[in-house]
């Protein structure tokens, strides 16, 4: 019976957890980390402020989680479009610009997770996704020079050059000041845009006019 | 008489000023933005840690401050650099070339103002003064599709996805783990890991193998 008891607040204790998750998101999404205030998360999440502080040590624990998890979904994304047929110029070019278009489809997240000032704790977890997004890049560029579909280069300073030029280049498009209100479904032609994004990044890897 | 007292008081109150933010720099210099604590601060400027209260609203407002003057420093170094004469891919490669060497001259410094986790006030100085760095590039890149050195392109995403590729490109190399210990002076060679940014950022500019 107290094993059950136990069990049973194990779970619950999960349940809040992954309600706070979620709820912090929601906030993130709607608004940026600078809307998800503690006591609004708790509000959403129906919990006191307090309970948050027993999952979460800080706010900024809490972000630095948030940040985790919907950056590793990103990573997960490019890493699929990565993995699809095709010789690694294909691949890199569908990565690149499905991640554009993701990201300017979702201004508000985007703008959050690859640029928003937040916090030293969110920007020690910035670098470290920026490694592992450049080491997805990095393994395709090495197979494109393997395959002699990409010329020789140095694969590891191209990879951080493509991850760079893509974040940098959305900065300004996602950025809050250009996309307003976060309740306005966007419905603006990025077409001409993520082009201009992926034509340089493919001209710095290929050296070949588009 | 007591005019010239304010102004005595005046004077002084610019020297500690000016002291404080060279110490700060030094620290900054020395071992990044974590090892500028306000206590070591003061006593390198030889005042008490509250006069620098009394100047700097807060440790995040001095380091903005340091950011901003050393990173306008950068900039300027960038401007002169796309004054020189000559057509815009031999001024943007001159440019970017010159960035990257004196990035990795001084790495502590560069990976502080490029890179280090601090604060969100640093984090808004960065972003603004990377949009500085990016109309200084746009001009030069505007100024080659004009003289026809450039292929037609979008200056402005041009501008930016450079800006992310050099700094983004820097980060690993800069970053303390690489870099090892400050005081060591660096006699590595950086031409090849110089060569490869380049490269990417000139093909991204001009779509022609190099």
């Amino acid at each position: 019976m107290a094993y059950r008891e136990t069990e049973k607040m194990r779970n619950r204790k999960a349940e809040a957890r992954k309600r706070i998750i979620e709820c912090a998101h929601e906030c993130v999404a709607g608004g940026g980390f600078r809307s998800a205030q503690i006591t609004r998360v708790a509000a959403c999440a129906g919990v006191a402020t307090g309970t948050i502080y027993r999952h979460f040590e800080s706010k900024e624990d809490l972000f630095a989680e948030i940040f985790r998890l919907a950056t590793q979904q990103e990573v997960d994304r490019v890493a699929a479009a990565l993995a699809i047929e095709g010789d690694a110029i294909t691949r890199l070019e569908t990565a690149l610009r499905q991640f554009a278009d993701r990201a300017l489809r979702g201004p508000v997240m985007a703008w959050s997770l690859i640029a928003e000032p937040v916090d030293p704790k969110v920007e020690e977890e910035r670098l470290k996704f920026r490694r592992a997004y450049a080491e997805l890049f990095e393994q395709a560029i090495r197979e494109g020079i393997e395959e002699a579909s990409l010329p020789h280069q140095d694969a590891r300073q191209s990879s951080t050059c493509l991850v760079g030029a893509i974040a940098e280049s959305l900065v300004g498009p996602l950025s809050p000041a250009q996309t307003g209100n976060a309740d306005q479904p966007d419905n603006n032609d990025h077409d001409p845009l993520v082009d201009s994004i992926i034509c340089f990044c493919m001209q710095g890897l290929t050296g070949t006019r588009r």
